[in-house]
């Protein structure tokens, strides 16, 4: 952030009186930009045994598999961006239902919100975002070919919550470790109350 | 938002290639300024069988009673989000534990994610935006001087839920109605999964 979105004036990064981080602060109007994460809402849709994976279409990760997610957008809850999210990606349309994940990145301040959801119809498709859209049972699923760390830890973790029968909310943080190398750290809540 | 924070050209409101929302869009670098819901993260902080509340020292609402939240910053989680409102509101240390409150408030492009939470003393006082910080039974609790419908409709679902001994996470979305009266429509999630 360089200039001011109200008047168009030059931002100074500074720590404004009774704060207590630095901001971008309006040179000429006085406006404080802050910047806030932003919510990625998405689906794991149930069709019996199996889910609903897309494969991207669109960088980063192109050709990798994810579940249908996205930003959540203004106006909407996250739930309806769950499953609009979902039809935008998968042309699936799905109830949703209970907070099943709950991810914090802080490296990209991103928050991944993820909903259990059963989809109203074994119909799907690629929407412009995806090559393609699959229902896969667990053994189905290309583990190698995931195309983010959130998302294969949200996988494993809805198989083996659904091998015992339950599905606690389940949250974490996943942060990107330093180096050249595509590597995380994956820390679950253990949620003492 | 009327210029554009890269480059300071005018931007317009328009739907981008691929897009289905109008955006606003720099007229000379063609960046697309996205704008998205903020989470405002707080705690449900317990000593005994008291909750903590802080009474509000700023606008809006200035006077009346709340919990401690605010909106979640860049580089933290939820979890660090909540902790920090506490103790800046309220001057209180937890442990954060499980997200009680999950509530849509659609019509501000706000998502409220309240924790149960336990203070690790009975140490707290107000902090710079509040009067006063007080430890409340439930039958203190000031109800009609409660600042916001969001933080009434979770205090009733918690004292609810902690009298029948359990604390499901709670799903809802916060409107308000049309009119000049503060009127809200508050509407529960069923979690059919
Ligand atoms: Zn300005
Ligand atoms: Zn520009």
């Amino acid at each position: 952030m360089r200039y001011c979105s109200q008047c168009g004036a030059g931002v100074t990064l500074t720590v404004p009186e009774g704060d207590n981080m630095p901001r971008h602060v309006c040179q000429d109007c006085g406006t404080i930009h802050y910047q806030n994460p932003k919510i990625v809402v998405g689906c794991i849709p149930e069709w019996g045994d199996r889910l609903l994976l897309c494969r991207r279409a669109i960088e980063p990760r192109y050709g990798l598999w994810t579940l249908p997610a996205g930003f959540m957008e203004n106006g909407e809850t996250v739930q309806q961006g769950a499953a609009r999210e979902t039809f935008e990606e998968a042309e699936a349309r799905v109830e949703v239902g209970a907070l099943y994940a709950l991810f914090n990145l802080p490296h990209i301040n991103q928050v991944y919100m993820l909903f259990r959801a059963r989809l109203l119809a074994p119909e799907f498709g690629p929407g412009s975002e995806s090559l393609e859209a699959e229902l896969m049972t667990e053994a189905e699923i290309p583990w190698e070919e995931i195309a983010f760390p959130v998302i294969q830890e949200s996988l494993q973790l809805y198989f083996r919550d659904r091998a015992a029968g339950r599905f606690p909310l389940r949250a974490g943080s996943i942060r990107r470790l330093d180096g050249p190398e595509r590597r995380y750290e994956v820390t679950l809540e253990d949620a003492p109350l």
